[in-house]
């Protein structure tokens, strides 16, 4: 088997948690106004519960072609992974800061959190990445000697500034804000033919 | 290992916590009325909750069975069932609205949502199957050659039919629209022989 | 691959979240008492918490031991394997109701509602492996002929009579009956050398 | 496919969704105070969190290595795990306590019992690791005749200790105690390089 098989496990153990969670954010709502005044008026639930899920699926695919290149572990990898698990594990901590708080006056705190939360991650996820493949540490042979391991720091690169985008943007106008993550959410998850012929396009 | 292990194994993580997290509806009554007389008065949860089970059961043991003839994937694959699981996940939060409003003048808006839902991800499904075997793009050359995946596509179609009976009957009854669905439930779970020898007959 | 790997893997998560979920029964004590005095008022709750870790515990054990005799599996088993799990899965549910029951008038019920549902997954586990066990319907072949089906089934078949003696004793007596499903607990999760060397013995 | 293969798994399900459960302790604040202070306002809960986080991820990478150095299981060893599991399970509890009382009058019950949960994890964890490798009972050949399975026990002795003096810390001044259990966390989470030549570091 696989050095790596039961740290993937566990792993997708946590993403699948955390990703299924989400859903005890979403309420029912109070026999008052009709129920579908009440679930409209929910909507930020909603939104947030979309880019929640959309974020954590993402992560959990890359993190899925990441281990297809690592082939070893060590202590400081399992940490590291650790780290990111944790910040997964949060994730629906935010997302129900910003769902509670977007309609309020504190709109902007909320959404920098979430946005800032999503920063966190990214940057985790690209120190475990780094550190996996610095030197070709604990890759196969083959993602090490090809530059693929190159092209995939490449592409992770752009993750922590697009969500400091959705974060900076919080202050001026928090809607954007979540407006930038849902887009995000969308182009992360939309399928390409990948360039690089990432190991997921093959498996 | 088979390419699509690590899938099939975060997509049994996601179904068996959202099948699982459906406890979380049923309430301990208050202590008012006798406890039996409080239990009995919650007949609308342990209805939903049948139901739901059951549904999320079929839709794994469906999912079980297309991919014992998937042996490739890729991105959008990938994505499309995400977009699957995320229909699942939130599963919970439409049986509890029915449950709570099944009973009152909303009960219709609450059926109605509630076997929405299942129509969306039976298409949902259905979508993901199509694009699959479509030319046998993923599929196993065995399941492509013999017939097996048009006739598996022929019975999927059925489903997003059924479930949108559910849905038009809630407009005139509400209480229809949900035996309608129990006993979906109990057709789509009961064991057949099936005629085309689908390779769950097998494993 | 064992034909049974992915119902074994689907399983397994079911009854790791159900006994997981357990623990959010455990409430924080109200400010008002000292905390110590708040948490033995609640000791009705950690008694039941170990009741229903314990008989969900030997469950996944004995589920185990059944699955290494298996090789087959058919539409319906995998069926009455979703029935089981449905009763797994709703465990935390009666478990909440003794809890909350046990120093109430309504004590009888809860703890018959209690014990009752034992009953109804003991007899649902021999239904179970009595049809895959039936003339080695899904057996492997070394389970079926040396005679260790027949002392498998011969020993599951106490279950449900155990189960019903604490259910009966609830109507005269309900402490009573909790504390007969307390030792059961302990009497089926105390290891011991079986003399029909079950195959759980080697692995 | 490993003898212990599907205890792994099992135990696994268990440690992820124990140390994702964790989440829902972190609750949003009331509307009253800005966002913001209400955030600060609730660092235990925080605080208790990571501790939580970590203790349950760390108790998991040596379940981990623990087994990477066991081929075989016995029924005492399952019920042994299974205590470990129960263990486990019960963790999100004690850290609510913890983060509900640190700011009263009851933050030394409070923090002597989520220290105190700790000890008793920890010597459980021992006495698992300490039956498996008794004569090398349960141990691969390997691990029983190189001399790395005394080692471990050596390494592992500490850990209850280290746990116990958080838990009498708890008497004389509870938030050092909390400290401790932090500082505890983030020296067992830090990565080394083991002299031991653990199989971890290998795999």
């Amino acid at each position: 088997m696989k050095e790596t098989a039961r740290v993937e496990a566990f792993s997708d153990g946590v993403f699948a948690i955390a990703v299924t969670l989400l859903v005890l954010d979403l309420k029912v709502p109070p026999p008052e106004p009709p129920l579908l005044a009440g679930l409209l008026a929910e909507w930020p639930v909603f939104v947030a519960y979309v880019i929640s899920f959309a974020f954590i699926l993402i992560m959990w695919v890359n993190h899925h072609w990441m281990f297809q290149n690592i082939v070893r572990i060590d202590s400081s990898f399992l940490m590291l992974n650790g780290l990111l698990l944790l910040g997964i594990t949060v994730v629906p901590f935010p997302t129900s800061l910003v769902a509670s708080y977007i309609l309020t006056a504190d709109q902007t705190v909320a959404t920098a959190i979430y946005s800032g939360w999503f920063v966190v991650i990214a940057i985790i996820f690209n120190i475990l990445w780094r550190y996996a493949s610095a030197n070709g540490r604990l890759l196969s042979r083959q993602a090490h000697e090809t530059g693929l391991a190159q092209a995939i720091t490449a592409r992770y690169r752009w993750g922590p500034a697009a969500y400091f985008a959705a974060f900076a943007i919080a202050f001026a106008w928090a809607p954007a804000s979540l407006a930038l993550n849902l887009a995000l959410a969308v182009y992360y998850a939309w399928p390409r033919e990948s360039k690089l012929q990432l190991p997921g396009a093959r498996g």
